[in-house]
């Protein structure tokens, strides 16, 4: 494998796997969806971070299928929940479909560059709540990819058995800048330290028992 | 089934589609896709019959993402090719996974109003220029969107087995406006009667020995 599309989102699992793809040697394309999150925090921070590395970055917008997919609280009016994401409100930050809609735009633009393979930065840890996270998803994804255009995509996902604190560990032996990753739903000045992506982010860095740079409020 | 997300382009098989989902009282959502068409002609009258017939009608607008998928003439400046499809220059109006994308994003519409498929009007004569028009594209499609959320969705393409020249018999049988549905590539005030479209639209009616009351310029 010699160059990828790898979507990024700013988060902490995406820079990761950005920063594990260019110490393979991997010349990567990354790609930001905007599908109306509340804030553009995340994508303001994975921007500057590739263009600093040097990597092409794209957002690809997708917001004018938003009203088709609102059920979601991250594109509504809803309340972000807090909590663990293992709790049944967490169910609320579903926005159905999802990582397809992402992953085959992000085909499409692999297609197009003629590269190898659209990566992205599923874990271990993700599967529980989101239907579309769980690795037999991914699998039938994959052979649907693959056969979509005469040129072969394949979808690399090289976290799949990993957790989180996992990625907390390899990022760190790789120099990840955490505190330039965005995790938190909420968008405000600091990580708000209580919704869910919050709480499994500081989680991830206390289990890997690694330093976690990230200010919370 | 009783209810489905139907893609409609405003062509013919799209139309026949919904005529035949009607027809088996099956309750119709008509998603149509704008992905950076040269032309909207096709979304207009594609909206236009919709609103006749009391189908709920909406446009996914993604041109928030043609930049990334513009190899093709179809979005970009490159000339539209006359002839027949089957003709190796038709290769020019390939859009880079565009079944994908608009499958995956209608999937996304149908599990968010808990409906039971998703309706295409993928035939037997679309297979041999667009790899995701082939009925194994299709099948590893169906497998990934089936378990893409924890309501179960279905890709549905009653007409699969069927030739171009079957619709247009099927929908002179169930009563289609034909002259309401536009296939041309070139979007001016008739058909062209020469483009790749418009080449297989004449010879349908043609070796289905029905009436074609499309006026071509």
């Amino acid at each position: 494998m010699q160059n990828v599309v790898s979507l990024t989102s700013g988060g902490m699992d995406s820079t990761v796997l950005l920063y594990f793809l260019r110490d393979q040697g991997i010349q990567v394309n990354a790609l930001a969806v905007n599908y109306g999150q509340r804030h553009r925090k995340e994508l303001e921070f994975s921007k500057a971070l590739c263009e600093d590395l040097g990597v092409p970055f794209e957002i690809a917008d997708l917001t004018g299928i938003t009203r088709l997919i609102s059920s979601s609280s991250q594109t509504g009016d809803a309340e972000v929940p807090e909590g663990h994401y293992a709790d049944e409100n967490m169910k609320l930050t579903v926005v159905p479909n999802r990582n397809m809609i992402m992953l085959a735009v992000a085909a499409g633009w692999a297609i197009n560059l003629k590269v190898d393979a659209v990566a992205y930065a599923a874990h271990g840890g993700d599967h529980t709540i989101y239907p579309d996270c769980r690795p037999e998803f991914a699998d039938a994804l994959d052979a649907t990819i693959q056969i979509a255009d005469w040129h072969k995509v394949s979808l690399y996902r090289p976290f799949v058995t990993k957790t989180k604190a996992d990625l907390a560990k390899l990022g760190t032996d790789l120099g990840v800048p955490f505190e330039r990753t965005w995790s938190c739903y909420k968008g405000l000045e600091k990580h708000c330290g209580k919704c869910g992506t919050c709480v499994e982010r500081r989680e991830a860095f206390e289990l890997a028992g690694v330093p976690d740079p990230t200010e919370y409020a």
